[in-house]
Order: structure tokens, then sequence, then C-alpha cells
């Protein structure tokens, strides 16, 4: 079930792998960064279910993948007859009834993970077209429950590419920041490790490294979770770029010392008026580079702004547990017994100390309300286009039969 | 040697106990904090030496009161015939040797901690004086190394007070800023564990305690070594005051939230134009504070403020062991292996986002040129008030006789 990697550089953090009957899920196991990469192939939905839960594979855009290709994984096993107590479901209907159940069961491993439940209600919409379709033009029977497996495979195929294509983008779009030889400075992860590749505010950073440039960069450690420790640093130093781990607490004395020309980091929201909602501690890095002069730049999916969203005060954070903060990770317990606790899961980087938006569509700049409109409007037009697109390749394909 | 309390408010962090002939060093052994509280009775000076060395106590002025009680013990003990294969030192150039081996011996436990040297070199200063004056009236043999002692114990408890009373004064002129039911934000460990009692930082906190005032105190954890999480939220608390424990990246947005309406942290220099350098993390705390108006109080006894060092540009900041950072307490490896890492020990706070330095002579506003020196020329005056003060009553005294 498992294999070892010695860097996970040349690895999508979440695969698509084995044989058209046999497919697993591949990811790397988050939970023994930075000290080990163990690949775990996972071929049954309670393996996806348990990886999805214990944090194996963590961040939005990652688990949404994770999920969409673990309920396609299930759909062809139980085709081929190797779900365990399960005979093969033999027509449309019972394949829908098993990919339903699945999608539930998958859904309910972190249920407020919003890209889970969105992966899988579109893996089973695709499902039910299908079906819709097959019925529609009279296919039943054991040949419709297999075009459905294969609807199931092309659709967490394209929600992996869709998530590559989008990083992509906003590293194509960030780079263009990015200067040789300068120094970059990141909180949490928002690294190819929550993705498939790329990542968002590694994007860039990762398109100027495939284009030769050197760049070093310092992550904030990122108390309490210390992804940026355990993971930011871990991924980049795999692609041999120049690393630097620091506390928190000192961002600002090593950005006043001329050690960060630029920031990227991700985000949780992007409120209409570009306020930002990211990793607790974002905003004081925002705060530490407006007062030295350093561009601040979000890298944001436009999946993640929220146009319904008016300002950062319409944004709830998340409360999270006191022992994040007072037990050290398998450690022993480092704050007085009995003491209040404050531990928010995110803050909100007011869009004065934003320096732009680094989206797929382009980088939005202040005003934030003209600007991202603007980045929607090139969305909707690329998404036309693309509509319209397929429907004449498949008239050029019809045409050349 | 030991012995345990359950409460530290009322227990001294250095403390002189025992009898005339076999007296003791008494402290809180802080290594064993939060968890336990013992207290250690430290008779000799190789006790003294390693509680020192091993930061059983820490923080430059507990460390400065425990060498000069040590080396007071260590005489009287060697007066008394209690120091095992030396016998009772007979005379003054006897004592005065020990005295200065003991006090050499003491200085090598922590060699860069000014405060160490420091009052060492005063209590040898005492003893040498007094051996002086001896000399002068003809006093010699077992009766001069006897009021040698004496003059070692004096001068021990007037160190010892002499931090108390500065520390005192800090929280008098500080009180004067704390409102009732005002959130306070510090950073690191300025408290009574760092000194005698009442602490820097702490000081305006447990004077307004005193005064039945109800404040609650948010500690920022401090990021590498967790000063704030393990005594600072610890010793507040003891002393019966709310007290919540937040990461360093967590202190913009509790302020941005309301919960902070004053900022007191210490300093370990102050520069002639009020750049403060302290703990890393104190600059970003400063920062929020400025972005919500938060008032940022640094509390500084003026043997910190160095009217020589002119900015904050001149103050040298110590790298310290990258192990601080990616190790976390007893635990496992967080960070990638061979990664850089950014760990100092220091930085500094632009003058420009100080509201004041509260000196036990006072708070000094900007501009801190005028009011530092304005703080220097009081001190000045009240020394030499003190300096006539025992010589009005010694002269009333002899006229009273």
């Amino acid at each position: 079930m498992t294999g070892t990697a010695r860097s996970i550089h040349d690895i999508d953090t979440v695969a698509l792998e084995g044989t058209e009957d046999a497919p697993e899920l591949v990811i790397i196991d988050q939970t023994l960064l930075p000290g080990e990469v163990v690949l775990e192939r996972l071929a049954t939905r309670e393996e996806a279910w348990r990886a999805i839960k214990r944090l194996e594979v963590r961040g939005a855009p990652a688990i949404g993948v994770s999920a969409a290709i673990a309920s396609y994984v299930d759909a062809a096993r139980a085709h081929a007859g190797l779900v365990e107590g399960l005979s093969a479901p033999a027509d449309a209907p019972a394949m829908l009834a098993r990919v339903a159940e699945t999608c539930d069961y998958l859904g309910g491993a972190r249920p407020t993970a919003v890209n889970l439940t969105w992966a899988l209600a579109r893996m089973r919409r695709a499902a039910e077209a299908e079906a819709a379709q097959l019925e529609a033009i009279g296919v039943s029977g054991a040949e419709a429950a297999t075009a459905i497996v294969s609807r199931l495979r092309e659709e967490a195929e394209a929600i992996r590419d869709e998530d590559v294509r989008v990083c992509h983008a906003i590293g194509e779009a960030g780079v263009e920041l990015v200067r040789e030889g300068d120094g970059i400075v990141t909180h949490c992860n928002a690294g190819k490790l929550c993705a498939v590749r790329y990542g968002t505010a590694t994007a860039p950073i990762y398109v100027a490294h495939e284009r030769g440039m050197n760049v070093h960069v310092t992550c904030d450690e990122t108390r309490p979770l210390l992804q940026g420790a355990r993971l930011t640093a871990f991924e980049l130093m795999a692609a041999g770029i120049e690393t630097c781990v620091e506390c928190d607490d000192m961002s600002a004395s090593r950005i006043r010392e001329g050690a960060v020309q630029l920031a990227f980091v991700g985000c949780d929201r992007v409120a209409a008026n570009g306020d930002v909602a990211n990793k607790i501690g974002t905003s004081m890095l925002a705060l530490a580079c407006a007062r030295y002069g350093v561009p601040f730049y979000v890298c944001a999916p436009t999946s993640t702004i929220d146009l319904s969203c008016k300002t950062g005060a319409d944004i709830v954070i998340e409360q999270r547990a006191a022992e994040e903060v007072t037990e050290m990770w398998y450690a022993q317990r480092m704050a007085p017994e009995g003491v209040d606790v404050y531990n928010p899961a995110f803050d909100v980087t007011d869009a004065d100390l934003v320096s732009g938006i680094v989206t797929e569509y382009g980088i939005a700049r202040p005003p934030y309300d003209v600007s991202l409109a603007e980045v929607f409007r090139r969305k909707a037009e690329a998404e036309a286009e693309a509509a319209v697109a397929p429907h004449r390749a498949a008239a050029t394909e019809e045409g050349s039969r």
C-alpha cells in the first residue's frame, strides 16, 4: 500500500494511477513530513476516507481532487467486481446508487471542507448526467454502467487538470512580479502540497525556478501548526530552491534587514473590497511588508474570491482548540494548566495592505471593486469560449468521420 | 535543598534566607515552570554557579541579584568554617582573596550576562572598600574579616532592594496609563521571574492589581523559547490576574478585535533616539498596536537606557542556534533537515512606534532626545539627594548622642 520516494518535487501531491479496472488514488502522506516521504496507494473508499480524515492529504484543492479520484476509483473497482462483499453494479441505477453512497461516505471525512463537498457533488452530477444521457439514447444494463465509470474517470481527471491549470496560470501571472535574485517571504502552506502541482502562493516561485531564475524564500513557520516549517520549507527545498525558516515574530526583522523584496501568500477567502482572510498571522506579515515597502501579493484562484462577501468583517473566523497552542507537537505542555487561549485559525488582512491579488486571470490591483469585477469578466469570457470550443472540436470530428 | 510551593506570587524570585552564619540563596527553579514550582536553597557557590548556568534563574536583574547574594553566602559560610576543605579566612587579605576567587568563579557561569559581571564587580568593590576603611582605622585580623562579611551582606541586600525599588517605581509610573477593565498585551517575560519582585513590563500590571483594578493580560507565547507562554502567563495567573496566551502571529487579530487597550513590553537596550532593542517579535507587536491605535509602552529601568548608543542601528543583534526554531522543546524535529534558519534573539522597534518609555523616574515621551535627558537629570538629582541624606541622618544621630 505504501512506498517511499526521495523527493516530492516530481511527484504530484494527488495522483490517479493503476489500471482501468483497478485504479488507485496515490497521495503523499503529509503527516510524516518533513521527516519521511511515503506514498500511499489507496484502493478502497475506506482507505481514502481515513487518509482525508487523518490529514494525510490536506489543503482545500488537494482534498477536493483526492475525493474526486477516490469516488472514481471505487466505482471502477465496484464495476470490476473488486469490492469485497459487493457484486458488480449491473446497470445504471445500481451504479448511481453506489456512486451516491460513496460520495456521501467520503464527504463525511471532513464535513466542513468546502472543496470536498464541491468535488463530490460534481462527481455525482457527472454520473447522473451521463445516466440521463444514456437513458435518452436507450443505452442500459452493463453497457450503461461501464459508460458511467468512464464518465467518472473523465470528471476526476478534469477536476485534477483544472487544479493544475489554475495554479499554473497563477504562477504565470505572478512570475511577472519576480526579479532575479529576489528574496520572497510566504506564510503557512499555500504550496504544491495543498494542491496537485504548483500550489498558489508558491506557483510564481516554481514558475520563476522553471525559468532558471534564482530566488530565495523565507518561510514563516506559522504557529500553531507549523505548516510553513514542516511543509512549505520542505517542498521548496525538494525543488532545489534556496529556503530559510523563521519564527513568525521574526518577519519584520528580516524584512527590515533587506532580505525580502516580495511577499506571496495564499488565501481562504477574498471579499469584494479586497480584504483577505487567510491563515492567522497573514495580516502581521502584511503590516511588516507595508512598513518597509515590500509589495504584498495574495495568490487567489477565482474560486476563493467571494463577491457576495462585502468586506472582511463579514467573514466568520473559526476558533480552534487551545491545545494546539499550549501543547507542542507530541511533546510536553508549554503553558500553565487552565490558562485561557486565543487561537483563531484565520485573520483578515485589510485591503489597503494588499498590493495585488494574483488570480488565474491576471493580477487585480486597487481599487478592488473595479479590478475584481474585471477578473470575473475575463473568467466569464474564457468560460464562454471554452464552452464553444468543445462543440467546435466535436463538429470538426463529426465532419472528419 | 529543594522544597515545593503552590504559588509563586508571594515568593521572591531570588531571596536571601538562612542564618547569619549559614545563609542561603533561595531561587525558584524556572526550568521546571510552568509544570512544577520548586524552590532551591543554594548553600555553596558551586550550586549557585550551576543554577545560573542551567538557567534555573534567568533574566538580567535576577541573575545579578543571585550572584550578589551567592558571593555573600559563600563569604559568610567560609567565615563560619562551613566551606569544606577550607579553614575560615582569618583576616582581611584572606577574606578578600576568597571573595575575589568566588566572584571570578560565579562570573564564568554566563560570561555575556552584563548584570552578572556588574553585580559581582560591585560586591568585590564593596569588600575592598571596607578592607581599606578598616585598615585606615587600624582594624585587622578576625574582626576585619567579620566586618567584610557584614559589608557584603549589606551590599547584596542593597542590590536586591534597589531592584525591587526600581521595578516598583516603574509600576507606579506605568499604572497611571492603566484604566479599569483594560486588556493589556505583553511579549516575552519581563516579569517578576526575571527580577526579584514586580518585573518591568509586568510592574504596572501588578501595581494595578494591588490597587484592586481589574485588567486582563494577553501573553504572546514568544517563539522560539516560549517565555511568554511558560513564564509570563504562569506568574500572572499565580497572582490571580486574568491571563490569556496567544501565538505571536495572532496579536494583530486580537488587537483588531478590540481585546487590547494597552501594550507593555520590557527592553534589553534603549538608544538615545528612543529606538528599542527587545526580544524578537517586539517590533511586530508594536506595528500591530500602531495600526489599530493601541498605545505601546516600553518599561525600561534607566540602567538599560544607553545614551551613548545613538539609534537602533548601532545595536548588534545576536543570532542564536537554528535548533531553537527547528526542534520543539524536548520533541521531534519540525523543519526539514539542512534548512537555513533565521533566528535573531532581539529586534529593534523604531522610536516612532513607541508611545512612551516607562522608567523608575517617570515616563519619557517623544521627542526622546529631550525626554530621556530629563529622565537622567531626575535620576542624578535623586542620587545626589540620596548621597546627602545618609550624611544628614548620620549628623542627626551624632547630635543626639
